[in-house]
């Protein structure tokens, strides 16, 4: 039986890490430390499911794997969102078999029809003999907290307390999640670790050579380097005129500086945040020219609200303009592959074509999306290298990077 | 260095399972346990490799794949069917290359030309040094039994006698497959375990809903749940309407109730059958309509024969009709791939296009295991969820499923 | 962790092992093994990288991978032949992403724009903290040594003494491999362990049945099997033939005997050998009719200079004709996969399509070497049978193969 030598890999490997530096290469590719992170990190922890407009009505369905498990999460007759395993409890047949769709009113498992109301409860298993208990052959629940129009589920049996996650992430509400529609989704697979991917998250240190779209946008990689007085006054001139129409439309700036907000917070174990931020002048939305790319979204009525930026860790973040929203999913796939989902949210009502163009809608965030990746996959690569040796983490530009391991490590050494 | 652990693998695992469910995930997917199936099951066993008609001629030979090990099996020069390791006794080079094929009176490697009768023996070795013994370097045998037409191996040094087998096995005698040829055979790889397969294979509790060819022909599905009298009735009416001829032609109804026939019996390690079962009324032969697809094959001048079905266990499973066999064949390739071959035979003077035709030889065999590989493939995907908990099995319909568990089990725990 | 089991593999394979056989099958494709391998020959060796001409200037590079191992060939600034891990040292990026190029005075990194010198000192890394020492952040280098135009590595702290193959390779000299071009480069994927590669190599006991164009050649075959007088005979007046013009050029044979010069030498832990032979009357070169392919290569003057063969463990040979050089490299990826790279060498003046065809350069080797590919992938198969069992090595005709195996394990069981 393979099992995972949880002291080794606590011991050796951390024995190995340096603060102030990378992870040793181990970190990213060892079959041992993976699958603790399953157990320790991925499994215990709220992972972003989908958005609930995703599941509109009753019956609805969209499925994931989560490592080696599929999920599904399903609206149910009375309209709550609800998520399961997606494993028939007789002989274990993956029961809904397509990435998304409706079923009616119960689920048939196509192997022996046994029968499952939309809420999990095993209704019929015609065939059984006598004897056999219904009640103890529902499906297996996963724990589901939705806020905003945000679906977060926990593959943990006791799950860790998500009333602060939601009262930050209340911070979307007037953006309205729950009246948009998907316009356009893509998915990728990375050949990347997934901490890598939080890694390159977590700095735009790499931004100005990586993503011109990017950073012509924002103040992400202005004031980094240093705390020049005439960038912060800059910034503090663009925030100050924006504060008041921000104020009117019951949204406050919360990040006021150049450089990324501080996340994740592994003093106070925050794996959640949110923020609002200025964009450059002229910009109205995270698009390639600044214009909005569809009708306002949510409950504005004035476009000058800022960007919501929110992350959740370990598999979330989101970026929420005036017009759309752009959501990026990911779940590890083994050491070395990470699949990311990313999302673009408008209006329910807009009609694609005559109110938003998908040739305007995407470029802004496909672009960053697939920079990234492929910087992701040569880090991979570099890392598997038996020469890799951690390098120093820059304190100007790097300390969310650092933030993130030291997040990392405390969840690794928890148990 | 890899080893297995055997005492993990029967004591860890062993102790999660419960009587009466399926078997604990990590037999769908753990490598120790696969090597331990190889050493205990599947090395040992006897496997069915393919039919005497295949290789009618001297010279004539197939090869496939145990797992890793490639295997030959030819007929000699004595016309007797041989079975060997497919691998040159000097270096190692893998030495029949093809799928099938037919050699001269001799067998070169084509490495450095050393040259093997038909029957193994080493004939020469031409540069090799004085003293060489080319009788100790014959091709590495396999035991052969041949039965009616079918060729079973085993890779076992003292395999188990094969004498009970034979004599079962020889009910297929009056179809004569030896004067049969392979209409066709279809490859496929299903990307799911063996034994999920076999599990398929055991019980027909899936039937109604996924086989709407396959349940229009016969009982399988009849009478399963309960023992009701009007079915018992309606079933032993047409047993008794062909026992006559039936009995004129030389075979026996074997099986005169609805469901399938009780297989494996691990009480007895029994790990074959066969039994002759009616159709339903109007068909003469497993196809859509139950027309007859092919001339009569065999001694038979009387259609009306029913279906001839055997089984052996762990890869080999026939149902012949009057007019045609089909004949599957499982070998394990991995803890998440099993190689199927499914192999259609007819009189060998039959004319394709003139007397039989394939649209409408195959489909029946073809749709029933087409529908059943998908099954087992989304199984696969089920058992793997590190939620996944086996489920209760049908005491009506489950039976052999239970009954090949206890089977595969008592193997396990046999050395 | 997963780490290599250094005495396992020491102590129950090693045991296996019967001397005057081929090498047990565990050999070829245990995952342990191959980790030891890496260790204990691949990284300590020195490793053929590539021909000083594939870097002719300064910014010139190349890259590869040993196993899992990012490297990179560059010549520098003052014109000298570098290598380095293919890493950057902030976050491990793979910083040549080109399996080849020109960079101009300064290499840098596309993540965070870490510039390195062409001698792999950091230059800049704009963005890191006060306090940060680049002195200690180049490039990791890894030992070069070039020789007569040839570039050769090793990833040890401490290589051994590369003087005395110097001294040998030398004998390169004067076919002026730095005045030469690649003509053309074919880069495989074999799926056999490196191993088998060498040992096909290593005798040619195979090339009559194999290699057509190749035994017509040469004398590789000749009188292996029993030193006949009258053979010997023949080609000591072919040798005597070419003496006294080849001495005229400066050059010697060196083998002057049918069958393959002794390679390796385990006694003496001699890794690297050249020799000079004489081809069969009217072959000029290796051709397919032996005629010449391109212009004279080197300082030659008459094309009468037989053919200069090199070889070194673990992944370099070389064959020498007056007009043209075939050079195969060899680099492991995975126990059942070996990368190998074939270039072809002729005049750096010489133009394709006039003063060469590669329909006529290539063929003679590329036929050779996809031949041996083919065997060695059959060999694959065989060995990872659990049947496989050595044979008998012909000590007439695989002394070479046998001296390779003895090399092997005086390595594997070196530490």
């Amino acid at each position: 039986m393979q099992t995972t030598d949880k002291s080794a890999v606590d011991s050796q490997l951390f024995r190995q890490y340096q603060p102030g530096f990378g992870l040793p290469g181990a970190y990213y590719h060892d079959a041992d430390v993976y699958a603790a992170e399953m157990e320790r990190i991925w499994r215990p922890g709220w992972l972003f499911a989908g958005h609930t407009c995703e599941v509109a009505e009753p019956g609805d369905y969209f499925t994931f794997f989560m490592d080696t498990d599929p999920i599904v999460v399903i609206r149910d007759d009375e309209r709550q969102v609800r998520a399961f395993h997606n494993v028939c409890t007789h002989r274990g047949t993956m029961l809904f078999q397509q990435r998304e769709g409706r079923v009616g009113r119960a689920v048939v498992c196509p192997y022996h029809q046994w029968t499952f109301a939309r809420h999990g409860d095993l209704l019929a298993c015609r065939g059984m003999h006598e004897g056999v208990n219904k009640s103890e052959l529902g499906l297996r629940p996963v724990a589901v907290e939705t806020v905003a129009g945000m679906i977060f589920v926990s593959l943990a049996n006791s799950p860790s307390d998500f009333a602060p996650a939601r009262e930050v992430f209340a911070s979307a509400g007037p953006h309205n999640f729950e009246g948009a529609k998907v316009a356009k989704a893509l998915e990728y697979e990375i050949r990347a670790n997934w901490k890598i991917v939080w890694e390159n998250n977590r700095e735009c240190y790499h931004c100005d050579a990586n993503h011109p779209q990017y950073v012509k946008a924002n103040f992400d990689t202005a004031d980094a380097e240093q705390d020049s007085p005439e960038k912060r006054q800059a910034i503090a001139e663009v925030v100050a005129q924006h504060e008041a129409r921000w104020a009117a439309a019951g949204v406050a700036v919360t990040h006021t500086k150049g450089g990324l907000a501080r996340f994740p917070d592994p003093d106070n174990d925050i794996w959640f945040s949110a923020s609002r931020t200025v964009q450059v002048d002229g910009y109205e939305s995270e698009s390639m020219d600044g214009r909005r790319v569809a009708p306002l979204l949510g409950k504005f009525t004035d476009p000058d609200v800022g960007v919501l930026r929110m992350r959740a860790l370990p598999n979330f973040w989101n970026h929420t303009s005036c017009d759309h929203s752009v959501t990026t999913r990911l779940l590890p796939a083994g050491q070395r592959m990470t699949r990311a989902r990313v999302i673009w949210l408008v209006d329910r009502q807009a009609r694609e074509g005559a109110d938003y163009q998908l040739e305007k809608l995407l470029p802004f965030w496909q672009l960053t999306s697939e920079q990234d990746w492929h910087l992701c996959e040569m880090v991979q690569r570099g890392v598997d290298s038996t020469a890799y040796s951690p390098g120093p983490l820059s304190k100007l530009w790097e300390y969310n990077v650092q933030a993130f391991i030291d997040w990392y490590l405390s969840k690794m050494s928890a148990i």
